[in-house]
């Protein structure tokens, strides 16, 4: 029988072609004029899981865009492990900023450059193949179930309710996501916690029309001035966030535990140069780990308001808008955040402007376990593949997603993530390597096979 | 002969329809793909000059945009009039605000509805109206020369040039300009004083990529939350702008200069309603009408960066960049403030950002006397169309170029504007009243008959 590093082998330049394949669909669940693309690519998953051996796969229509299902089951005793990942991509923007199109992906030192790469088709796929593998070599240890979504990227819309109405389809023991990252390939990790989300949109709206700024300047509020009176104030000197309540829930770590994560390998030189800053910034008191691990924070992710193209314009703007999202820890609570801001955030809005705040989306925090079978199960896999044992660390993103299912389906999850913080995530230039989709796919079936054994002693 | 008025009655209609060919025109200066247009404009306008009666009619090119020349010589013995306009005319953005396409002149409840109506084409066309008038009835009273650019939305940055090459040519006793406003058909007004202008624009660099606000945000500067609070920290609680020695040069007016000032019909409780804001804003200390008029003010005349699309994107991104312009008065030196701007904003910038200020143009802020003799004519010609004495104001506006005129022609201005602060100038929807074009068309002959009366008295 083939072993898995045999079968990657033999096989990488189809898995790199079928990966490709996947990543030129421009799946781009925010914006409405890639719906046909997004949709396209959801049929292009169940035909490639239909194609590695799974039953029972489906299209599975939604308020917006579709979920992949497909299933394995070989036998009532062993556990079940049900897949999550998503095919959807952020967009492409600032496009100008791509070295190659996102949409065409190329290699680049060993790396696939494409929107997606790493998050999360790239990821996700892994899961595909190596299941294909365990098909192929009947030697799937566990029954397998993959749910692939096409809206993580804008807040899982649709997928909290697909879960509670298939709450029978989707009964496993653990949830296995590949969507974060290691520390590197040299120092493999597993994320055991991730943060919140609150995503909100803000609006300040000054006078009726764009005005002549020396008309009016000086004598009408200007909505881009206000506004950025009011974003400024959201961090006080310290950084910390300002607004009234916002830390009530936050648990504090214990020094041991502050200890113990910030053991971590972290070149705060190395990190600074690939980021091109000439210092970090953060909240007064907490390391750089913690502050993205640890710590709730408030970031704008867009701003604009007034004249933005080529040349000068004397305007004084209507209004002036903003992206702004918190990420937050576990015990705070998405939606008392919201509302805190919005509370807080109308409450600052001086009485010369109108300001408007609309909740997007939201999320809350995780923190998945180290002390069970799936952790063990993800570790022996991990280590076994890298030669090195695996550290946990707290991730900075999130997958509001894994507070759902354990919600609904009373499920937790192992965070098996094989990206890298440097793949530019949500930027351009996504890149995923080809050794990070290989390690993945080698990794798999271990996992499978470490966790129905565990599972078993554990009867 | 006809009278003026009895002229402008029986060719309104054709008057209006000219004004129309010239508004078509889509010269906006500041976006190079309308170069062509812009050009064309200016044969238009040299046309228009020649067939109302204008001699050695010529476009003048520029290292930019064309300046349209011509003249009628008729006596040494007479004083020359100087006419100063510009053709070009603001971008129309946002396109999506406009009742009525901008480039399509409309009519509406007595209004020209079109980006240029007001802002300068309607006003100077005035001047070319009324000097076909005075040709064809033989009555003109003063030598006349016109002078239309077509930058003046951008800083004239080429005019300066022409005016130094062309001080024989430009030789006069008075300029004259219609490009600012009055209080109202019942209340004429004429501005005697301009504000200057330093436009700048900033950038605030953080990240050398768009990061993912999960991953790293708490961690890195966010470039849009220092661009914000950069901006917050240019005015300080009583909103005097916190550039130190910004105010130096200022000249403070005397009590009773203040109280002359406050004086002008100003109702604001309309003006509020008007713009649909609850309260105004302004320096602390100072009247509405002193804000824009006699002190300097800055604002932000537009602000983005980051993902300012549909949807969410949690992006922490690389940069964010503003606009911002001052508008200066009397004694303040626009290169002298924009040094000071630029030493600021590299002075307070963070460490964790890299900021770069662009200085875009500037101009110097005039005081016009109203002593002399081109006062005093315009005063009277005001006071015959209108029948009530015009009072003097300060315009918050800028027309960098009457400084300029001052100091390489020795030529004092007279600001004879036409328009209304309710025009809409630079933003959607600009409008120029039809009874403000007549009336400018009937008032500017009485203006060049009072000067020349004038002038020989004062021999």
């Amino acid at each position: 029988m083939q072993t898995i590093k045999e079968y990657v082998e033999s096989n990488k330049q189809r898995f790199l072609d079928e990966l490709f394949e996947l990543l030129r669909f421009p799946s781009v669940s925010a914006d409405p004029k890639y719906k046909g693309d997004v949709s396209n690519t959801a049929t292009f998953v169940a035909k490639k899981l239909t194609e590695a051996g799974a039953d029972n796969v489906e299209v599975c229509q939604t308020a917006g865009h579709p979920i992949v299902y497909g299933e394995k089951f070989i036998d009532a005793s062993l556990p079940t492990v049900l897949v999550y990942g998503h095919y959807d991509v952020q967009p492409a923007d600032p496009i100008e900023l791509w070295d190659t199109p996102p949409f065409e992906p190329t290699i680049r030192d060993g790396k696939i450059y494409a929107r997606g790469a790493a998050d999360d088709k790239g990821q996700f796929y892994m899961h595909v193949k190596a299941f294909e593998y365990m098909i192929e070599t009947g030697t799937l240890a566990c029954n397998v179930k993959f749910m692939i979504e096409g809206e993580e990227e804008i807040g899982s819309v649709n997928l909290g309710t697909f879960v509670r109405e298939n709450k029978e389809r989707l009964k496993a023991d653990i949830i296995v996501i590949s969507d974060t990252s290691m520390i590197s390939l040299t120092q493999p990790s597993i994320e055991t916690g991730l943060r919140g989300l609150s995503y909100i949109e803000v609006e300040v709206l000054g006078p009726n029309r764009d005005l002549h700024s020396g008309v009016y300047g000086g004598a009408v509020a200007n909505p881009a001035t206000v506004l950025a009176k009011l974003i400024a104030s959201l961090h006080d000197e310290n950084n910390h966030i300002a607004i009234p309540g916002f830390y009530d829930d936050v648990v504090e770590l214990s020094a041991a535990e502050r200890e113990a994560l910030n053991k971590a390998p972290f070149d705060i030189e190395a990190y600074k140069q690939d980021l091109g800053v000439d210092e970090v910034w953060g909240e007064a008191g907490y390391s750089t780990i913690e502050r993205t691990g640890i710590r709730p924070t408030l970031e704008v992710n867009g701003l604009w308001g007034g004249y933005i193209g080529e040349g000068a314009k004397t305007v004084l703007p209507s209004k002036a808008e903003a992206k702004i999202s918190m990420r937050l820890v576990p015990n705070q609570n998405s939606q008392r955040i919201t509302e805190l801001f919005v509370k807080h955030f109308e409450a600052i809005a001086p009485p010369y402007v109108k300001v408007t705040v609309r909740p997007h989306h939201g999320g809350e925090p995780v923190v998945t376990p180290t002390s069970g079978i799936a952790y063990k199960a993800a570790e022996k896999a991990l280590e076994d593949t890298f030669g090195i044992a695996p550290i946990p660390t707290r991730g900075g993103g999130s997958i509001p997603i894994v507070a759902l299912f354990e919600e609904v389906l009373g499920l937790k999850t192992v965070l098996l993530g094989f990206g890298l913080n440097s793949d530019n995530l949500h930027s351009p230039n996504e890149k995923y390597g080809i050794e990070n989709y290989v390690k993945g796919i080698e990794t798999i079936p271990l996992f499978h096979k470490y966790y129905a054994e565990l599972a078993k002693e554990e009867k």
